[in-house]
């Protein structure tokens, strides 16, 4: 039986160059705990759909600091490691969703991975060392989302110690620290424990082919949650017949993990605002977008017109949009529905692709 | 619906004092992860039976490294910190198993909302802060059975991560970081994540009793993993009657989850000999225990001898054993079973209780 892990560990090492290791600054730990966590703040990530991940905030932030361990490392072989970063996080994000993303945050756990290949790659780890570095870096891979009804702060958190965990767990292996072999497809491994749709094969199917998994990422418009973004070119597409005007109601169609994710009926801080489908839809009406600076929730609701163009607003899940879900993100909606009102769906995906 | 996790926060507090908290110094975690990883590479830890648990690895470091942060704190105080470290592990690894042993080392998970609320309580954090910490400290909690087979070095490393994100979630609620309020109990938490038969009113039930946890803690008497003990304990009473003699087989019967986890029949390095029932059977038959300077793998089993009666000795399960399981942890041992040779069960758990 294939070793999975061995595989993934393989292909790093064979994408990197034997590179010197001659310094290991635990304290670095700390510059990847802040960058990731800093990266993440303002919701202006890159976005994988298939895995469900933003791929970029973690793996690096971790680069970031194995350079500063390791700084004679080839401007090459740095952007050699974030692309491994990149195909390393988005391919554990594949073999673990959809299932994992209704309990656990991505970005958290396929980040760690995605941070241990770039590490690993950086400080130069031999292929037996980077399967020991993405053991233990998996072993240590969290992040529920249980703080999003509460609007707490750890979303970004969950990315720092991604990134702290692939760092460190590529340190310790390099002093020798061993770790599972196995820690993706085992039977007490990641994908058992985190996803009851494992897709094994995911991890390695046409490694090393042309096209990495990097070129499928895309950005995104807006500061605030991906799932928030169709329904806001939905209001875009509306607006542009109606800017002048407001709607007696509006109701938003979108698919079953946006509302659950992005689903905040009464959003008090700039974190909530960012998760809520509905405030996200009347600042894209009254400001024609959802820019960084229009996440202050406590000024814009107490703003008399904003709250009432946001309390018009009702969410409700299409069903046909949810089946549709990854490869597309529909959403639309329809203003003043009583009157006979127009419909704009948004039926595919508005994904801003980097390369098209 | 009561909030379980706001109630574990208040009693934490409750069971505190107001203490100041004037300096916060982030390196402390390294102390914290390097007491953690190294209280725990012996093998000679206490142990909870009911929450799968070594209780005290996880919140004593993380207590050390957050008096390094307040040295202020008094000894009553430091003292109570354990004390509610240990309660709040033992009851969320209560919580969450049996189930949860299956894929995950409840010392590193649970350990994490131990190492967060001794931490807690050093730094004097109020009730809602000390939610926040559970929150992130719970949400960053893991460690996975898959290190195992590998007999890898990544099991003292979960306990280090704990104490790291038991403190650092502290230590960060204290600066303000927003956590989850329903970590353990919310349908995106710790019990509906990581546990198939979650009890979640296992968390508070008799809280604040005159008989805390702590006093049900057991301590080991052999450096190897706990469920070796029995079946060393068997070898031992089989040994008084036949001590200058040995066989020419025995057979080790045992429940499932002591197979599952120290099944190893071929250690080669201390932690998988500390893993395997039967090196520790034929350590105790030739030396009468199995103390720290038994688990030199690669000599003993260089020893014609050692490797002869290592190699006689077959462990198999015993299904009425396993039913037992928690409670009880039974052990029998058979020596020259075709020559009709006398059977001596250990029916009963050795705990070797700190108080009786």
């Amino acid at each position: 039986m294939a070793c999975e892990t061995m595989q993934l560990a393989e292909y790093i090492v064979a994408g990197s160059r034997g590179l010197l290791n001659d310094s290991a600054v635990l304290n670095m730990a700390q510059e990847a705990l802040l960058d990731g966590a800093y990266s993440h703040v303002i919701e202006l990530d890159d976005i994988e759909r298939t895995a469900y991940l933003h791929p970029g905030i973690a793996p690096i932030s971790a680069a970031l600091a194995a350079y500063s361990i390791n700084p004679a490392v080839s401007e090459e072989d740095f952007l050699r490691a974030i692309v491994v970063g990149y195909e390393v996080g988005i391919r554990v994000g594949r073999a673990v969703n959809p299932s994992h993303y209704r309990l656990w945050h991505t970005s958290g756990t396929a980040g760690a991975f995605a941070a241990a290949a770039a590490s690993a790659v950086i400080l130069g780890l031999t292929v037996e060392q980077t399967a020991w570095a993405l053991g233990n870096a998996g072993t240590e891979a969290a992040g529920l989302w249980q703080f999003n009804p509460d609007g707490a702060l750890t979303k970004p958190y969950h990315i720092g110690m991604a990134a702290v965990h692939g760092l460190l767990a590529a340190m310790a292996a390099q002093e020798g620290l061993t770790g599972a072999h196995r820690i993706l497809e085992g039977d007490q491994g990641f994908l058992a424990a985190m996803s009851t749709d494992p897709r094994p094969e995911a991890l390695v199917e046409g490694l090393g082919d042309a096209s990495p998994a990097i070129w499928g990422i895309s950005r995104k418009r807006w500061a605030s949650c991906r799932f928030t973004h169709p329904p806001i070119d939905a209001v875009l597409e509306a607006r542009k017949e109606g800017a002048a005007e407001t709607f007696e109601r509006a109701v938003v169609e979108t698919f079953d993990t946006a509302i659950r994710v992005a689903g905040h009926r009464d959003p008090k801080t700039p974190q909530e605002a960012k998760f809520s489908i509905a405030y996200c839809c009347a600042l894209a009406w009254i400001k024609g977008g959802a820019a960084v600076d229009g996440f202050n929730a406590e000024q814009n609701r107490s703003d008399p017109f904003f709250e009432e163009v946001f309390s018009r607003i009702e969410v409700i899940e299409n069903s046909r949009y949810s089946a549709l879900m990854p490869q597309f993100m529909p959403a639309s909606i329809i203003t003043n529905p009583r009157a006979g009102g127009s419909c704009h769906p948004m039926p595919h995906l508005y994904c801003y692709p980097l390369r098209i």
